[in-house]
């Protein structure tokens, strides 16, 4: 059996404990200076705070300092970090690594470039570390629910599909099914952008509430089919293949379903000023706030430069305008299409 | 205003009149010979008895036998038939109308042909009226959310862009948003096999069910993404374009929200056999069973043919066998992607 290394033991991260675990390797995971309380809870109890569950009895537990230990004779290493962590694994991790093994990320997100091009953080960290073997994970899967085994299924991505086997016989479970593409940048966006959609979706469900205090489901139809379409259009923009947009759209259907982007989405489409909404989630930073910040300005940086149009993608203009110029809530519909 | 004439008073047709209404037409709604009570009880009551609620005040009823009254200076006719009546619409409605109107048909479905090949019921129909305008609606709508006057985001497919805006201008509303297609086949495919794989993705609600009581989304996501692949790979197999793909994705999400489909996918899901399930639901016929051996024949007498592998729609022939073959459920994971 191998050693696989998680740096960063957030919600996701942690989670990949369970289809580690359940391979019989061994897992050492190891916290960030933020999961100081998550390791040394988890380390006493084996609970783990945050993911709220118990993790599996055999994980071995790491404080930051201790990484250059967590490293030793590792056969791989799963960056767990959120993506308001990526400069930091950039430019404090990415150094202290073995150029050797291959580093699987389960970020979500893009950078966004000043002329309007993303790029995917797997590509971002090999612009610092070329040479070494970047690959990251798309696909629907919620951490809670990957903890609980629940039937999920992935796509794992990166340039050399010898890896990508590699990392998928060391994970792959009854319950955790992976696909592999050397398709990086096209998983990567749709993984990334799905979380600003997910927030266009639950506007329905808050202006369903608002209306009539009932859930109603063709608004949310109408909202998710046209997600779809500004996602495919945004692949294009991007110059990139859409066929791995599936894992984009069953991770925005999940995503729906739960977490605090339905929860901002909701608020929101019941009437609350973004700042309002912001105030009722405690002050967490979105990753889904932060996606369509930047999907918004390299779309806008598009249309400025004349590569698009505006009338594309009438709904990610609506989201940007609500996160950034306190647009209230009103749904573009007659532009849909 | 207008005149438009309803063939068909189940839910899906009489739902039409209220954006038809609203629009401030003159909205007649004719029953079919199985429709004879709805008929007679809206006409002394106003309320839809399959519908559940009051129809607008404005809509005129119409038994079966008054159909020529029905028609008369009409500006266009909508067919509401089920896809169970539609060569009874065919056979013995079809000869019955003006030649000169266009036919917008609410019907998703498609029929089979024995070569493995697959037509639309617009084609369909035309192949019996040559000549005659047929137009079909595609996209996420329940009824009963178009009843409560919920946004809906639909399209309209026809092969003459003229009629197309026609229709729209008479249906559009505040809430009705209609985006328009010459995809005819490629949109109406969809609108077809979104029912096949809503009961797919029910079956992943079943066994959380099962599990541990408790809707797990992973799995849910899982399925409804391996169903946007093969959604994509039978356009392909048919030789069809997926420009219009995002409308039968927002379908299948609405459709995995409610109705017997998701009713029956969840029973087989908890391990009833399909003769069980469908005594459930009181033996009703499901358009998804229906569509379900239709595609499955097509696909299977494509992979006779040498046309395509078995491999590409794992799914799809789980949910045959299922229901053809009382197979146990036991989704082929490994064979996903």
């Amino acid at each position: 059996m191998g050693i696989i290394t998680i740096i960063g033991s957030g919600v996701m991260g942690s989670a990949m404990s369970f289809p580690a675990c359940d391979n019989s390797h061994t897992v050492r995971l190891v916290g960030t200076m933020l999961d100081r309380d998550i390791i040394s809870h988890a380390k006493q109890t084996g609970f783990h705070l945050t993911l709220e569950r118990k993790l599996p009895d055999s994980v071995e537990y790491y404080q930051l300092e201790e990484l250059d230990r967590a490293l030793a004779h590792t056969d791989l290493i799963i960056s767990g970090v959120s993506s308001f962590g990526v400069d930091w694994f950039n430019n404090d991790i990415l150094p202290l690594l073995p150029k050797d093994k291959t580093i699987l990320s389960v970020t979500k997100g893009l950078i966004g470039n000043p002329d309007g091009s993303v790029i995917s953080f797997p590509k971002y960290y090999s612009l610092s570390m070329p040479g070494m073997d970047f690959c990251a994970i798309g696909g629907p899967c919620t951490s809670y629910e990957l903890a609980d085994r629940d039937n999920t299924f992935v796509c794992f991505c990166g340039n050399n599909m010898i890896s990508l086997l590699a990392a998928k016989k060391l994970l792959e479970t009854t319950y955790y099914h992976i696909s592999l593409t050397t398709d990086m940048e096209g998983l990567e966006c749709v993984a990334a952008i799905k979380n600003a959609y997910a927030l266009a979706v639950s506007l329905a469900i808050g202006l369903s509430l608002k209306k009539d205090e009932t859930l109603h489901y063709n608004s949310q139809a109408a909202l998710f089919t046209q997600s779809v379409l500004e996602m495919k259009r945004l692949l294009t923009l991007f110059g990139l293949k859409d066929d791995n947009l599936a894992f984009g759209v069953g991770d925005l259907y999940v995503t729906v379903f739960g977490g605090r982007t339905r929860k901002i989405g909701t608020l929101l489409g019941m009437g609350k000023s973004f700042d309002a909404a912001l105030n009722e989630l405690h002050g967490v930073t979105l990753e889904s706030i932060a996606i369509i910040g930047r999907i918004g300005k390299a779309f806008l940086t598009c249309v400025d430069n004349g590569i698009c149009s505006k009338q594309l993608f009438p709904l990610l203009l609506h989201i940007y305008n609500i996160i950034t110029n306190d647009e209230p809530v009103n749904i573009p519909w007659k532009g849909f299409g």
